[in-house]
């Protein structure tokens, strides 16, 4: 059985006083004692990361975390799948736990960003897209607008419809304390607030932010182990829009979450709460649907119906999701995961969903060329 | 069991007329067409990349390596450990293969480097290295500099006692067209050559290099799959110098082969044939040490001797290694797979070394904080 033994999330934010360096040790020392074994039963480090190289000039971030955590010596390197790195690097984890490689696997997601320009990041997330999409000045915000304009089109949205991902996202991060923007928001200021690449507007958007989590995944048997990560699905798609089936899907995220169901024996009906990837209001309203959560075309109704709101009856983006509790890249689906963990376990104060046992991520790489969805089980 | 199925190397150079994407591309279609299987049946991919980010803008390469090669919605990433990445991805790919979640898995190790500046290269490497490092103005040359004096101070070798590292390594390189610098060099052109960082003079240090390499490692039984992946080790060690325990050896080596020696059930004598992480002449000389091919202190003396020789006891480096063959950092890993799978089958052709069974390729990131060691037997 593959098992979170330990979880942390340091505070997202603009932490001018926090490096790269400090935010790993943070997540990395945090989610061992959280798992309360010792330090050298850690068998393997895994840092997911997508910029250090780019924006800090520091790749090779494996063994960096293995000698600031006093674990020289141990296997350790990096996976990047861009924002989807941390979703990939618990799927690695669980895999070195089931081929033998490792027993207790050190997951740590980590993101500095706000030292450079807005413009800098804006162009160094572009290394998610494809050349071709670069080079024609598109941004993200510009490829996921192209989306919401085919999704309007099709299924008769607007973008006012759009305000309630972040109205929703920004009310469970009232209540959660490491989140980037802990309050709430008024329809009205969501509305106002000033266009990013129509019809996305700045609300819609995820923000820039430091950040980083981590996690201790364990195949040894014991009583801290009770929550299990029930399956773990990598898929991909094409990078460009172009080349994409439709532009109202993510196929990336269908098929990893069909997988995924499969690999833990269970629908969708039987999710009781969701960390989804919303990078952009529209992504959300996406992924709800292409995860099953409800049918195509009817996610950004479902979002306003509130039948994704804490009390709901599948709370969506409790930790504020990527809107609200910010988007340090190869921190998100680590932090998704955290905030499962942390649900599972009873243990999310203000914020917990009652008698929750069964929760799903969903982590995207780029424009969705990368999806991860992982499902845990409360045991 | 891990097999190899299908290898491939792009020629390495400065190859202006070529893309990180054309690279890529080449590698993975000739490796797929080499391991004679259909290409939908490669299940997952593996990119060892270390600079795309940064020197081409270009991340999330496995989504597009997907896309390149007709194989979207397969699960695809990036794996990074500094010039190590192409080891430690082959390593990923063994363990997705006993883990039982791939069954073939395309490898595909690719840089682009010469678009940029020497400077910029130099600094972008640079990021393999600690932050404290960097930041004192060191290189990579700079780093291996201090462990060459360190060495001669208590071996009692000269610069001198390096050339021959080159000599033998350039003489190897003459005999394989897909080499940067294939062609033999004369002692005293070595000799003569510039100093870049004292005791290391220009033909001490690998070239900057473009180029990819493409590997099938399968887990499905077949006549084709008669090369064994017989261990695959990864360790770490402190990213910085001053950490280290000795500078004269690196620890993450020596761990690394002993546990793939003890994986394998083998002793260092019985490989028949190795390529070594030669980015310096003084690494070639450790590394043959560390791996126990000699005693310590005696590497250069062997290396003199010709025991590494086409033709000598062990020989090291048919390809030419990282000085000859070229040092295109995410593929050298993978590049040394390519060479050992070739020479076992008995097609390395002038260069072949007769009648070898057993072969080890190791693969070092940055000044030593990652190592990995791969270990194949012709079944």
């Amino acid at each position: 059985m593959v098992g979170i033994k330990g979880v942390y999330q340091t505070k997202f934010g603009e932490l001018w006083d926090k490096s790269l360096m400090g935010l790993m040790l943070e997540a990395g020392e945090g989610a061992i004692n959280n798992a309360k074994i010792e330090r050298k039963k850690i068998d393997l480090i895994l840092v997911a990361n997508m910029l250090g190289g780019v924006l800090e000039g520091q790749n090779h971030l494996g063994a960096l975390a293995g000698e600031l955590l006093g674990l020289k010596n141990t296997p350790a390197f990096r996976v990047e799948a861009a924002c989807a790195s941390g979703g990939v690097a618990i799927n690695q984890a669980a895999m070195a736990i089931k081929a033998g490689q490792a027993k207790n696997v050190l997951v740590i997601g980590a993101e500095k960003m706000t030292d450079k320009s807005n413009g800098e990041v804006a162009l160094a997330l572009m290394g998610a897209a494809s050349e071709a999409e670069r080079l024609a000045g598109l941004t993200f915000v510009g490829l996921y607008a192209l989306m919401a304009r085919v999704y309007f089109e099709k299924f008769k949205a607007n973008k006012d419809d759009l305000a309630y991902v972040a109205i929703k996202n920004h009310k469970h991060a009232s209540l959660n304390p490491k989140a980037q923007f802990p309050f709430p928001v008024l329809l009205e200021t969501v509305l106002k607030s000033s266009c990013v690449a129509s019809p996305l507007h700045l609300f819609d958007c995820s923000p820039i932010t430091d950040g980083a989590a981590g996690a201790v995944i364990s195949g040894e048997d014991g009583k801290e182990n009770k929550i299990k990560l029930a399956a773990s699905q990598i898929a991909t798609d094409s990078i460009n829009l172009t080349e994409r089936e439709s532009l109202v899907e993510l196929k990336a995220t269908k098929i990893a979450g069909q997988k995924a169901y499969q690999e833990a024996g269970i629908k969708p009906e039987e999710i009781d709460l969701a960390e989804v990837h919303d990078c952009f209001s529209i992504a959300e309203i996406m992924a709800v649907e292409d995860l099953g959560f409800c049918q195509k075309g009817e996610g950004f109704k479902r979002i306003k119906a509130g039948d994704f709101d804490l009390g709901g009856r599948l709370p969506v983006n409790l930790s504020g999701g990527l809107k609200a509790c910010g988007h340090p890249v190869g921190a998100t689906g680590v932090k998704q995961l955290v905030e499962i963990v942390t649900q599972l376990r009873g243990e999310a104060e203000k914020r917990q969903v009652k008698n929750c046992r069964i929760g799903l991520t969903h982590n995207v790489g780029g424009s969705g060329a990368t999806a991860v969805v992982n499902i845990l089980k409360k045991l």
